[in-house]
C-alpha cells in the first residue's frame, strides 16, 4: 500500500472520507471502556438485582465479552505495534463529590467519583505506560475535555473511535470530531450499544460524518494484519 | 402557571429535564430553515430533475409545507409575543468561494456562498428587525459559530430548538447544548428529516439529552396558547 | 529565499519562533482598525470636546495618521500581491442594542451597534471583495469570534497581527494565538496604543509569545519588498 | 456587609467591576504556584549555577518567600473558612515526554513531565482533600484546560486570581476570564513577576479587565478578616 502524503488533500480533492490512516497523523481513542459501564457490577447498573441486569442487559454484556472487547484488544495491540497514539476517555469527575460534572450528568445521575474503581479502564485494555487518559464529565469528549487542544498539539488529523455506547457518547464524539475538521474513522465492531437495532441506526445516521470500517480491515490497513 | 425562579435548582433538585421555560432565561433557535434545504429549488437538491426530487423527497417537502413550517410560524409568533429571544442559524460561508467552510462541508459538497439566495431564512420565517442570524459552516452550530458565547452574554440557560434535519444538524445541536449545560427543549413537530422513521429514531436516541414537546403545548406553556 | 516546507518542524527543531512566513499557511489579521477607535469622531471618544480629545489623544492620532496607517496600507497591498489571506476583526455587536456583547464591554460602555459607521474598517484599508471581516464583542478575537475554527479551515498556521491597541486587543490576540499553537508574527510599527511607553512595555511583555518584525522587513520576507 | 444578590445585575447596572464576592458564586484560582517556578531548584531555572540564580532572581525569590507566599497562605485559609472553592493550575504535561504540550511550550523549552516533583503545588499551599488541580500546557489556563467548562458546572461567576507570573500566565488568565464574562478579582500582593516594574506595568495594563485588591482587604470582604 502506498501511504498518502496528505490526507486532507486527498479528502478534499476526491470528495471522500475514505482515506487510509497516516500513522504519524493518527490517534485511536477508546470511549468509556471502563468498569462503570462495561461490568455488571459497574455504577451504571447499580441498584438493580443480578436478575434484572441479566434480563435487561444480558445480550449486551454477552456481546461485549464475546466480541467487542476482544476486537478492542486486537485494535489496541495493532495500533501500539504501528506506533500510533492510543488514548482513552472515561466518565470521571475531577472531584469525589462530582460537583464539576455537567448539569446533564447531575440530572441523569451519572456519578463516577475521582479515583474510584468505576472510573478505571477495564483490565483487558489497561492504558500503557505513557498513554493519555482523559476524565470527562459529559457525553461528548470534545465538550468536557480539552482533547481538541491535545490532538492539535500531537499533530493528529485522523481520529479513530471505538467504545460505547455507539449511539450516545461515541456518536457525539464522531459528530464533534467531524465538524472540527478531523477525518473520523469509526471501528464498527469495536463499538456497542444496548441493542443491535440502536447500533445499526446510529451507524446509518452518522455515515455522512465518518468512514466506517471493521477491526480486522483497519488492522490490515495499518500493516499489522 | 407559577414560573419557577431558578430552572437549574429545579433541574438538579428534581433530577429532571422537564422544567418549564423562564422567558428571561430562554431563547428559541431555528436551524437551517433556509432556501438551500427547504425549497425544491434549493442548493441541496441541485443537479436533480424535478421528477427525481419529487420521487425522492416529495413526502418530505409535503410534510414541511403542510405541517412543519406552519408550526414554526406559530412558534415564532408566540415567542415574539412572549418577548423571548428568537435566533436563526443557516448554512452559509463567510466567503463566496466557501474556503472557510469545515472540511466536512467541503467533502460533502455543501456550499452556500455568502450573500446567496440559498443562505436566506425562508420568507415564511423572516428574521425580525434586531434578531440574530448566525452563518455556520458545519453541522453543529456549537462548533462552527460562537453561539455558546452569545447565549452566555444574553443570559440564556434554556434553549429551544426547531428546524432541520432532525437527525443531523438539529440532533448535533441538542447533544452539544445539553453537554454545555443548557436545559434543552426540542419542539418535535417543528423539526423534520427525510423520513418519519429517521425522525422517530432520532427522538428516541436523544431523549436523554432534552425534553421533547409539541409546538402547541410549548405555546401554552409560555402563556400564549 | 528558500521557503521552508514545514514551519512547525522548523519551530520545534530549532526551538525558535523566528520562522519566515509560508504564504499558503499564513494570514494577516487587522484588529480594530475601524472608525470607532481610529477616528477623532469615533464612538470610543464620544462625549469629549475636540479640545479634550486633542489634548489627551493628539499625539496618538498624529502617530496613527503619519505612520501606522500608511504601514498598514503597505502591508495590506503586499499581502494581497503575495496572495496571502487578509482578514479583519472589528468591535461590533450582532445587534443594534448590543445585548450580545460581553459583560466586559457592557461594563466598559463599548457599544458599536450592528451596521453603524463606527463598525466599519477605515476607508484607507477597505476590505476587498471576498475578504473575511469578523465582528467581535470582547477584547480577544479568539474569545468572541470563532476565528480559531476559520483559521483551521483555511489551513493557517502562521498568523500575522497588526492593529490596535497594542497592549489591549492586539496583545490578547497574540497571547491566545500563541497558546493555541499558531506561530505569531507581530508587526511592531503597524500597531499602536495610547502612548509609546505602553507600546514598548507591551512588546517586551509578549516577546516570548511572538516574533516581532517591522512592516518593511516583513514585506521583503514575502518577496514583495 | 450586605451580600449582593446578583453580581451581574450590579455590574451592568452600575457600570462597575467593583462588586464584592458572593461566596456561592466565587472561586479562587492559584496559578503556577509549583516547585517548577517557585523554587530555586525548580525546572524553570535548571542549568544555571546557584550564583547565577541568586544574581538574576535573588530579589524575586526573596519577595516570594517574605511576602507573596505568606499572602497566598492567608488567602487560602480564609477562602476555605468561607467555604469558597479553591482551585489550582500548574504547568504539567499529561505525558512524561511532554508531547501533548503546546507548540509554544515546546519552543520555549518548558517541560514539566507528568508526575514529577516540578509539577507539585508547593508544600506551603498543598491542595486540600477534594480540591481541583488542573494540569496545563500553555500560558492561559483558559486555552489549555477546560476550566471554563468546570467553572460553569460549579456555578462560578466571580473568579479570584493569584499566582505567577503576574504579567505572563496570570495576565493571560485575567484577560481570557474577563472576555468570557467572569467578574475577575486580581489579588495584587498574592501575585509576582521577575521585577516590581513588570508587576506594576501589568497591573496598569489590565486594570480595565479586573478589579484589583490586596489580600487583607479581600479577606475582610469575605468576612474572614
Amino acid at each position: 500500500m502506498t501511504v498518502p502524503k496528505d490526507p486532507f488533500a486527498i479528502a478534499t480533492a476526491g470528495l471522500t472520507r475514505e482515506v487510509p490512516l497516516v500513522p504519524a497523523l493518527s490517534a485511536l481513542l477508546f470511549i468509556d471502556v471502563q468498569n462503570f459501564s462495561v461490568r455488571r457490577e459497574g455504577g451504571e447498573f447499580k441498584g438493580q438485582t443480578p436478575e434484572e441486569i441479566e434480563s435487561k442487559y444480558g445480550p449486551f454484556f454477552a456481546h461485549l465479552e464475546a466480541s467487542v472487547i476482544p476486537a478492542m484488544q486486537r485494535l489496541q495491540a495493532a495500533f501500539r505495534r504501528a506506533q500510533i497514539e492510543v488514548m482513552y476517555t472515561n466518565i470521571e469527575s475531577l472531584t469525589r463529590d462530582g460537583r464539576d460534572r455537567s448539569l446533564d450528568y447531575k440530572v441523569t445521575g451519572f456519578h463516577v467519583p475521582k479515583g474510584s474503581w468505576d472510573d478505571k479502564v477495564i483490565d483487558e485494555l489497561s492504558p500503557g505506560d505513557d498513554e493519555i487518559v482523559l476524565p470527562k464529565g459529559s457525553s461528548s469528549v470534545f465538550v468536557s475535555t480539552h482533547i481538541d487542544y491535545i490532538l492539535r498539539n500531537l499533530g493528529v488529523k485522523q481520529l479513530v473511535l471505538a467504545g460505547l455506547l455507539t449511539d450516545q457518547c461515541v456518536e457525539s464524539a464522531v459528530r464533534d470530531a467531524c465538524d472540527l475538521g478531523y477525518l473520523v474513522t469509526l471501528v464498527t465492531d469495536a463499538c456497542a450499544t444496548m441493542t443491535p437495532e440502536r447500533h445499526e441506526n446510529s451507524l446509518r445516521t452518522i455515515k455522512g460524518y465518518c468512514r466506517q470500517i471493521t477491526t480486522d480491515a483497519l488492522i490490515r490497513e495499518i500493516g499489522q494484519g
